[in-house]
């Protein structure tokens, strides 16, 4: 009865989930906050029962001692030889991982080289990695890729339309992100729909504050919305998605900013919170449209109309679709956007039950029993994907 | 029956047709190339019969004056006071003009007002009609807008997702170019099918070495492909199409260009050049993918599949289709790129001939006669559309 700790390092955070395997239950989860910063906060639950901690932590390897010592003293585990495998969410895993792996040194030394493509996000991951093996050396450790899911992509869908030795040179291609949730739901909803995933056209939206649409052709994926970055794509909570690339010059001397400040604002001042000007919280957002605010229903409609297309224009990638997926934040607590995402897809065979859609957070099939193309919500679990690929890739 | 002359004039170049209306037949069409550089090449077409002059053109004003006695000279007509209007191409009406225009002192300044949204192509606009206004004082004139048929889009389609207030302060929202030649098109298709356009759900591929699609809901055009500026949408002959907008600051942090510099090398050295790696022209890159090329087959894959996941979001807009068109040099021309654009969208009801789709440059149906979705070859003729345009706002 293995035990699995599934870790998502960031740059000043250390977020876990202790799982017991096969069985797939949290035993315990929580949260080590501000490392680094004054006044720490770790938040730690061990079956159902909350505590908080106030002690500091000086940064990821502290972070880590902390963690493992509260799980022995708050009954999660009896001793650290209990633990039986780590696995980390590392962010990007290039054109080189197409799939989970265990972690040595080499592998520590690629993912950093791999920074590059991801500069916030896989050096952070990596410290989090190196923290562990220190402090639990024999413990066996697997790296779960964002990326991986999508490297099944064929070419015309992952090259774009630029110098080609821009490829060859800089690995500028599409890599999408989102595939441990991306890849879950999808299984998921083959075993819900009882029929093999490798039988299944599927769409996946996964919608939260960043947000990404996959297409998923009997179980690998084939297109993903998100690009080079986890800017391009749909419309997100401060995200701008897709643009005219052109617009970039043209905002530069404009506004006097580098392309750099640019891309700032195109990530942390534009989507939602740039079209309604107030919030990224679409439940802001919600609660203003129902109020007649303008500007909060022209968020709703470019936020929903973006997805729309995107389902549009995956179908057409798999000609037709049998499933359509909603997960994540908005993806499962939302029936206003995934009612406007679905109206206008009738002509493809998509009819949403009013009643049914009325769910949040919940694995529901809010399709109408009688519509050709099914529509599930199912709730995302990455920690669950990362334990079980630490269980068959370390083969446990 | 009034004599049109339809003009369309560029930085260095001069293009016109003079048309016998409202039979829209061709009496006189030609070009006036490299202005102002030596060796300037005049070509006039009258009534079949070709001319070639190579005569010193110093500047546009100059142009006109030889191209209009040439008309009388070679017989296109007896005296000027035959010309009975002159139709304008301009790029950019941004939001100030939703319809060709009669042209008096304060349109053009307000087109040289919006050259700050077309630099490259407004100020060589301006400088034709103001060419034509001197010689002509007493001719009506009319300005043609690229943008004009997308000003119904609604506001979800034309707006970004960015700070609001880039909107309001800088007009950045998607334009829309090709207006002309979609517009001819749709019109057409209607005549075509026998029904009347505002009962049709028309996308429109308009396809040359620049690409744009659209879709027309009951005669309105409802989104496009094209942005801002004409580099947004599909891969092009030289063009990139979208991209992840944070590119721009890799690929300049990667090779030490300006923004201006990336955006130079998006316009003229991607799209299928840049895919291929040795042209922009569809037809040598059909040739050499048809040798077993790998990077001529995969950008026939990327251009294809950019034009096939459109139509697929487009069909998604408007609920379904009842025509897709296509036009322009590859749009009448291509059977490869037509048929590798349909295949794959028979899940919404879109089934080619293939024998029927064996044809070039000729109005034709190449949908299979039991299609759902009508598929039809119109080849596109702005200089008609510019004509009409003339008759009617001039109230000729």
């Amino acid at each position: 009865m293995p035990k699995i700790l599934a870790v998502n390092a960031g740059s000043s955070s250390l977020k876990f989930q202790l799982l017991q395997m096969p069985e797939e239950t949290v035993i315990s989860k929580g949260i080590v906050e501000r490392i680094g910063f004054t006044e720490p906060v770790f938040t730690l639950e061990v079956r159902g029962e909350k505590h908080k901690l106030n002690e500091p932590v000086t940064d990821h390897q502290d972070a880590v001692r902390i963690l493992l010592e509260q799980l022995v003293e708050k009954g999660a585990v009896e001793q650290l030889a209990d633990i039986d495998g780590v696995g980390h969410r590392v962010v990007h895993g290039g054109e080189r991982y197409s799939d989970s792996v265990a972690i040595g040194d080499e592998e520590v030394r690629s993912f950093e080289e791999l920074s590059e493509l991801a500069p916030l996000h896989n050096p952070a991951n990596v410290t989090g990695i190196q923290a562990f093996r220190k402090t639990l050396p024999d413990v066996p450790e697997v790296a779960v890729f964002d990326t991986a899911f999508h490297q099944t992509m064929p070419e015309s869908s992952y090259l774009y339309s630029l110098p080609y030795s821009y490829y060859k040179e800089y690995g500028i291609r599409k890599y999408g992100f989102h595939g441990t949730s991306h890849k879950f739901v999808a299984q998921r909803a083959a075993e819900l729909m009882n029929r093999p995933l490798n039988t299944l056209r599927i769409i996946s939206c996964h919608l939260g504050n960043g947000a990404s649409i996959a297409a998923i052709d009997r179980g690998k994926s084939i297109d993903t919305s998100m690009g080079f970055t986890p800017l391009a794509g749909v419309t997100m909570g401060t995200r701008s998605g897709n643009l005219d690339p052109a617009l970039i010059p043209f905002i530069m001397e404009k506004t006097g900013k580098t392309a750099e400040e640019v891309l700032d604002v195109l990530n942390k001042e534009s989507g939602m919170l740039g079209v309604s000007g107030f919030s990224s919280d679409l439940r802001d957002i919600e609660t203003e449209a129902a109020k007649g605010n303008e500007r909060a229903i022209l968020a709703l409609d470019v936020f929903a109309s973006r997805i729309h297309k995107y389902i549009g224009s995956y179908a057409a990638r798999m000609n037709g679709v049998d499933a359509i997926l909603f997960t994540a934040g908005i993806g499962e607590n939302s029936p206003i956007i995934r009612q406007r995402v679905l109206n206008g897809l009738q002509f493809m065979g998509v009819y949403a039950d009013e009643e049914l859609n009325n769910i949040r957070g919940k694995e529901t099939f809010i399709s109408h029993p009688h519509s050709p193309v099914k529509i599930i919500v199912i709730p995302t679990n990455e920690e669950v994907m990362i334990a079980r690929d630490v269980i068959r890739v370390a083969g446990i």
